[in-house]
């Protein structure tokens, strides 16, 4: 069952970590680390194996492999050990990478970018391909008429540019008959029109913004004060980052979508937003190792006013890279299993995840569990 | 259905604590914040009103409930304006206490505090009683032959003091027809002898130390990074508390006891133990407002080492005393539902739980909303 | 030797926690903790005592004292102890108390304004009068052509309201013939025009922005990475703040005069501008006790990565009461001693120092000391 | 001014980043960060320059240096490019390491000792040879008759083994004619006898107990409490270390030597001793970057409390190893300006320093830099 794994942002800092990684992991080279469908709760028949993904994914930069791998190691996401070892790969990984198609209409776009990954699939004989997006950060985007059904969709489509890059992406994947996955805030498949879409091909797609830090952590503590019947008052945090999306992230629109993103599990699980923000600052020399600091003051029983801090030093492409080859097995599954539209299940994954769904991490993961479980042994 | 709170410890923080925040609650002059009972999914009608309570209870130490209850105020424990407006109650309360009974032989002592909480429960027509132990921590407890049985430990009483004396209580409260809570972490009702008689007598018990602060974090955090497939390679804590407790665990028998208490959710929520031990000093300027710091290091995806700390500023009787009330009512229902033995289903409100229970915090809370259900509407 | 000291913005939590603090050290109810004016080396004849400082001042609010000193003690920064012991002095400080003049044209205002402190010190019998402006923090304020000489400006006062309200008041306390200090970072006095005015009148001032929190520790820690050679990379601060000072501070214009004076330290003792900045933010629940957090990361020898982070929670109102005293003393022994223009001398209290001066807490010390010596014993 | 370097524990971790350092910066390969006789108000014509400097020592250790590098290396205390720049120079470093004599008597391995300290100088034609011990920290010592003079000492040592293994290097050291220095809290020159025979030889000794992380930090937080009038309540610090030294201090005995040593600092500059320890553990995994956390509390005006935390995160061998250098050079010199006896000027370098002295950094520093200048320029 070999699987196709498409990246949105292939020459990025995940992208470049996902595929050296699954290269080294495939060759024993270090433990699967980071991977949860490699633990015993959620491993299983159903999964393409990871030495069964194979990688390919569009980018607008043309950084080589090389470059970018040597960045990863300079910044001590990758070790320089495995980057040596793998080095005689990176050729073959970029032989399957493409620039963006541009065309003069978003039609147009889309049908490259589809014609660019059914040839993929083709020419690497795949049985089935996921698209995953984790590209840069795009500003808040506000959907309209256009957006509101398949039909007034490709008719906007015929004549301009309705969809941010990331539904452009979406929409281009299910018209290639793929499962598509949204690693970011991003707008991705989030538009009535796309699901519709989805929902007529029988395609699965999930997100949204993957869980690596700060927000992880929240996704248990929310639920600690919760079930302690702890009054939370304050929850604040700030992010220091540096990076591609650090940088990315400095442009206020961008921030507004991330900081969105990553207040809502407070809401969601205790029941009302307290206050405070969470705040993202850019520093370039941090890179990609991200350092979250997060105040929360809290009454305890007859008022008392108590306080937890936390800081977090966590190298986020690290984090994150595992969770897109997990991501890629678990939809591709789904898909192959005849599951199409979203598949709320995976809510584990995300800061903002699809639907009424549970946001603290206990619960997430029973349901992830059980979802995958199912997968394995289908009824 | 009035029930009886018989507090071991009855002039200590936690206990004076309990008693003027339930007198508090009963009056209305503070929301029940730290009481789980409270919440939806665990109130119901099978468990006694808060204001059903009526406390009591033994104590080696003389100090009036008015000065304890200046101490607490000025310890920033109990606020000024409540204390206030229950400060007419404190007699009544007083009335209840009694000092610990003396006697040549253990076997007398327990006969003695057997009495003292049956005239309590006779005098105030109470439907039942719970036992908690609130007092000191006792040094780790070295059990031998005399506890392997009832008729051991009954041949042994008649002749000496084989028994630490929370187990002295937990004998007491069983033949007095009690339920017993241990919240601190000595032996109490841990011993072969005492489960025998407690099961004969159809009796609940449950235990050992209350999780109120650094324990109760790692109880979301190990699990979280567990659910991550992220290796924890040490988890140091230092724990700085004054207060009564404070000065006890300075002493180095009583710390042990505590440490390893704290440490056991580390090896049963990740399968392994990390390095890293959990210090506990004595300062007295801090008073019962502990300060715990945490550093957690960790191994990602390709072996990225991260890191996190955390900081908690907790007032320890501010935490434990709902629990406390919590405990007496669940206790008090199992009791009234004819559930004997230990309470194993109430591993959520403890560091070093008995039995083979699950560790992770989500996990006891889902037990336990489910054993709660359960007596709320039996089968 | 009585001495006034006229507040700009009594009736906030600085003035009010100084007018107290001063009567409860007066009443001998406290130590005067925080008073630097009261350690050995400083202490000396040339200073007022603090028992004869006598208080007036101005303010926009018409909050009582009972009301502000009662928010102020259910904000933990006065001891409600100490406030029932000066209640009864209450109402002698409100009589010197005054709403701001209002007029047509700034400078009517000014001569009202100056008019109110001379009734002050003649009713009072005060040999001088120290103004200090501790209200809320202006936008920054752009100079211009007419406040590039003293003629320049009263010229263009007779027509319209060239000045911030900050520096109406420094014009209206030298117009009076007193001292001025800006323990904010207004512009207060920092105009060519008002300089000249000063030094025309042999009048002292000193300012700005009190060194209260995050800046303080600045102040001791970059020297420390300058005299070991070690070279900071980021320095990135976050300061949670509630109150009235934390609500104004949350205006993006007055939020950008603070953390522009925040920040001048770290350039000026180390050289250099490392990365990162200086984050504020309004969370109404902290109310005065500000939580700062900071994180620093260095290259020591071979270019070694290291780091360091600190949170300080420290009580705003607290630690700028006793420096008012501080300041208002040694303002005016300057002015008694003859001396005139910008106390470049007094660097130690303010985070954006008048002049070309050390910014290194311990030089500033010896700086002070040294001026103060000076004052205690004239050559 | 060709001047040697003699390393007591040549092949630890201090010694051989030292060692690797001074080749690396001799070669240009990097900026001497961390060494403070690089910053202009230190350097001058007094000092040896960097490249003047000769290393040799003895270790008991016979690990080989290119095992050592590996090593640090692999703990990411030096750079792997540096390391494969001076890989050929380690042969001729490991040329001048000796294993530690042994004989019968200690009287015998003094000899030995500072025979081969004086060979080292002969065959390497040096002006001036400093012996720096930067070996294992010692068991706290107990002094008696027999270090009471040089008399008595010499007395004992023809007859047994009276002193700890520092301060026998001390004596040889000083028998070769040579100047002494201590970075470890153990004995060394500590001792009336030793202290004679320094100055009857007209030599230079300076310790103890290389200040590099926590207690630098504490040079400058206490101080600034101090001049604040700001009272300390509680100082509690938490040392994580690994790494040879951090197994070493995991032995209850040189664990409190090295306490005592880092909480002397607290009592010299705030003239009282808060509550509070330093607790040191071992933690293997986090290896030779310590890390510290630092409680203080403390009461401002009117009684008001606050509080702050600090973490370090360091590393050692980095912080140490551009002292050893700065502490050869200037102790050089201070020996070939005819300079005997304790150098108390320089207590900017240690926790623990000989003498009556300052404790706070910028008053130590100030001191230094008042020596160096009278070296550079001798009256």
């Amino acid at each position: 069952m070999t699987t196709g794994v498409w990246l949105i942002g292939a020459r990025g800092s995940v992208a470049v970590t996902s595929m050296v990684g699954a290269t080294a992991l495939r060759a024993g080279l270090a433990e699967p680390l980071g991977c949860v469908t490699e633990l015993p709760e959620l491993a299983g028949p159903a999964l393409p194996g990871l030495a069964e993904l194979v990688f390919g994914g569009h980018d607008i930069s043309d950084i080589t492999l090389e470059k970018k791998v040597e960045d990863l190691v300079a910044a001590g996401v990758l070790p320089a050990r495995l980057a040596a070892a793998v080095a005689d790969q990176l050729d073959g990984l970029q032989r399957e990478l493409r620039p963006v198609p541009t065309a003069s209409t978003q039609a147009e776009v889309a049908r490259l970018v589809a014609q660019d990954i059914d040839d993929f699939r083709r020419r690497r004989g795949l049985s089935q391909v996921v698209v995953v997006n984790v590209s840069s950060t795009e500003p808040i985007f506000e959907s309209g008429a256009a957006h509101s059904s398949l039909a007034a969709l490709e008719e906007a489509l015929a004549q301009g540019s309705p969809l941010p890059p990331s539904s452009l992406y979406a929409y281009a994947a299910f018209n290639a008959g793929c499962a598509f996955v949204d690693f970011t805030p991003s707008t991705g498949a989030r538009l009535p029109a796309l699901r519709e879409l989805a929902e007529r091909e029988g395609l699965p797609y999930a997100g949204h913004d993957g869980k690596t830090g700060e927000t992880l952590v929240k996704s248990v503590l929310a639920p600690m004060f919760a079930m302690r019947h702890l009054r939370v008052r304050t929850w604040s945090g700030t992010n220091l980052l540096g990076g591609g999306d650090g940088a990315n992230l400095a442009d206020p629109a961008a921030n507004a979508a991330k900081a969105t993103s990553k207040q809502r599990v407070l809401a969601e699980t205790l029941g009302y937003q307290p206050q405070g923000t969470s705040h993202i600052e850019y520093v370039d020399d941090i890179g990609d190792f991200k350092t979250a600091w997060d105040l929360i003051t809290f009454s305890g029983f007859l008022g008392t006013q108590m306080r937890m801090e936390f800081s977090w030093h966590g190298c986020d492409s690290a984090l994150a890279a595992p969770l897109i080859l997990d991501l890629a097995r678990i939809t591709a599954a789904a898909h192959a299993a005849g599951r199409g539209g979203a598949l709320t299940e995976l809510a584990f994954f995300f800061k903002d995840p699809i639907g009424e769904v549970p946001h603290a991490l206990a619960e997430q993961w029973a349901t992830l569990a059980a979802f995958v479980r199912g997968l394995h042994a289908p009824a």
